[in-house]
């Protein structure tokens, strides 16, 4: 274990909480959230206490937080903030969970977590990258580029994949997967500056600003055969416009719906259903969670290409603890740089 | 070869034929077509005289008669309607294919037609069913129901498979393999009478009326656990409910659209992407003639079927050459027992 990928961690003796007290309306807003702190707790039989050290910022937090029914329970009013988060064992009384060893999983936008076994998404034995890396491309981000695109998308040589939120913490890491595999990969992205990021550091072969690019006739210029893949994360009008340009036989991978703000009334579109049949395509949505027996095998893939340079990633780590009841709509409005963590501190 | 199976075809010296002569709006009508008699035409080399003993009339008519892109070429206006037939070769100058063969494949709505081996489908050396088998049961409707069912569908036991159209050249197939791969089947239809068939004859555990039920809370039901499967091939409003009723990590197949009258400009729905998502479904567009390379083992399988009585059909032949024009309204219209053929006499 590397000492200089673990940063110092001060030991409070009191739990800051970050509490949902209001049902958010669309976007979790800082107001949906309120901070707390409360005594440390000891864990008992079977359970540990884990000191957070990244808390994660990821889009999928708005769905658990929303009453609508999901593929997660909605999180209660008056309870933690569902969220993932990176930390270390400081208490363990569950065999094979030794104090001291680092862990991601479902601890909660809080300073401690005391939680089971089943918790824990991964024990990071021995660091190979800086800890915040557990809770971004080593963690579901990562996992969620790999596992998503290589086994739904199946990528071949000289295929056309586009990619919806394309500089984010997981389209950034899909288009490289996507490119590695010898593909050509377009990105789609909300400013001229992550446009420019996707090109230089990403290695996207093209990349579109989707505010200020109409793009169906960006994508009928540069794809004009259209689209093998599309790894979409948005939903909504971006969607209706790339299904009516994927080729036969394409894939349409959907890893999330973040530009519908609201699901209750589900909002109407232009019905997909003659762009499935007519261009054969394969649909798919997809829930990391239920990928779990692929997990060590593909950070031992993703680790490797981290380690040889040849995956890079980027994140946006807020210092104060206060920033996490306003870090969703951050996130929402793309006014991160990279993968938004909170430091605990 | 038996001669029972083989109807007394007559050879009349002129060639009927069903033109479309106006691009129909929505759903083909009779008045979209037109018919005339023309000389027939002897084969020149490299193609063969074909003549139609039963002319296939299929849902998927309609797209080939619309402008709009599809996954096939739009019927010219003043051609010869697009078809399936079975016939036999009158005259051949095409290796392979002999005089007196029994073929099924792109003949048209006509008496008889000169095409080159390519229009061939299938070759029927030894017929094992009647003859207009070969243009349903042991035809597209066939293959689809077959390999659209067990590919994409993957149905396991006691898993719940839903079939729209459930009564139709299609559906009541599928609904036979969907119950003989040992599932729990529910089917849609248009009548108390073909759901009843469905369920006397097909072997469908459940039928639901859709035109007098509300399919959303017959389902919920019938099948309050969710669909596994969901063999469509109507898209609209019924595909809107059923995909709220999905079963996680179901499969929706999408064989047509029947339940949309245009497509220009396509109609909104009730957005699908975060069902799609939430409930990790693979939604499939199937194209039966992408699937060439299965037809002869998949052929195999439904003759052993129908031939040892486990697989039933039902027939709705049309004795009157003149009743091909009006006979798309009529399927679309639900008022078919069975599948749709035009007897040439």
């Amino acid at each position: 274990m590397s000492a200089a990928f673990i940063p110092t961690i001060s030991h409070p003796q009191r739990n800051r909480r970050v509490l949902l007290v209001r049902r958010p309306d669309g976007i979790p807003l800082e107001e949906d959230f309120a901070i707390d702190a409360i005594a440390l707790e000891a864990p008992g039989e079977g359970r540990m206490l884990v000191r957070n050290v990244y808390l994660s910022v990821d889009p999928a937090q708005r769905g658990w937080a929303s009453e609508a029914a999901n593929y997660a329970e909605p999180v209660p009013l008056g309870g933690v903030m569902r969220a993932l988060a990176v930390g270390q064992i400081v208490q363990s009384r569950v065999d094979g969970f030794k104090p001291g060893a680092f862990v991601y999983g479902w601890f909660g936008w809080q300073d401690y977590a005391v939680v089971e076994p089943e918790a824990v998404i991964t024990t990071i034995a021995q660091p190979r990258a800086p800890l915040s890396a557990y809770a971004g491309p080593l963690g579901i981000n990562g996992l969620t580029a790999f596992i998503a695109l290589t086994r739904l998308g199946r990528p071949s040589v000289d295929e056309t994949v586009l990619i919806s939120t394309a500089a984010g913490a997981v389209g950034s890491l899909a288009g490289q997967i996507a490119r590695a595999a010898g593909c050509r990969v377009v990105g789609l992205t909300g400013s001229d500056d992550k446009a420019a990021r996707c090109v230089e550091r990403y290695g996207y072969h093209e990349a579109i600003n989707y505010k200020t690019a109409d793009i169906g006739s960006a994508l009928d210029r540069i794809a004009p055969d259209g689209c093998d893949i599309f790894f979409d994360s948005v939903g909504g009008p971006i969607l209706d416009t790339v299904l009516r340009r994927m080729r036969v036989r394409g894939r349409v991978i959907q890893c999330g719906t973040a530009s519908i703000a609201s699901w209750s009334p589900p909002p109407s579109g232009p019905r997909p259903e003659r762009e499935v049949l007519t261009r054969r395509l394969v649909w798919s949505g997809f829930v990391i969670f239920d990928e779990q027996a692929e997990f060590a095998a593909t950070l031992d893939e993703l680790t490797g290409r981290i380690a040889d340079g040849s995956l890079v990633y980027d994140e946006d780590i807020e210092m104060r603890f206060e920033a996490a009841p306003g870090a969703l709509a951050r996130l929402y409005a793309g006014r991160n740089d990279g993968k938004l963590l909170i430091f605990t501190g």
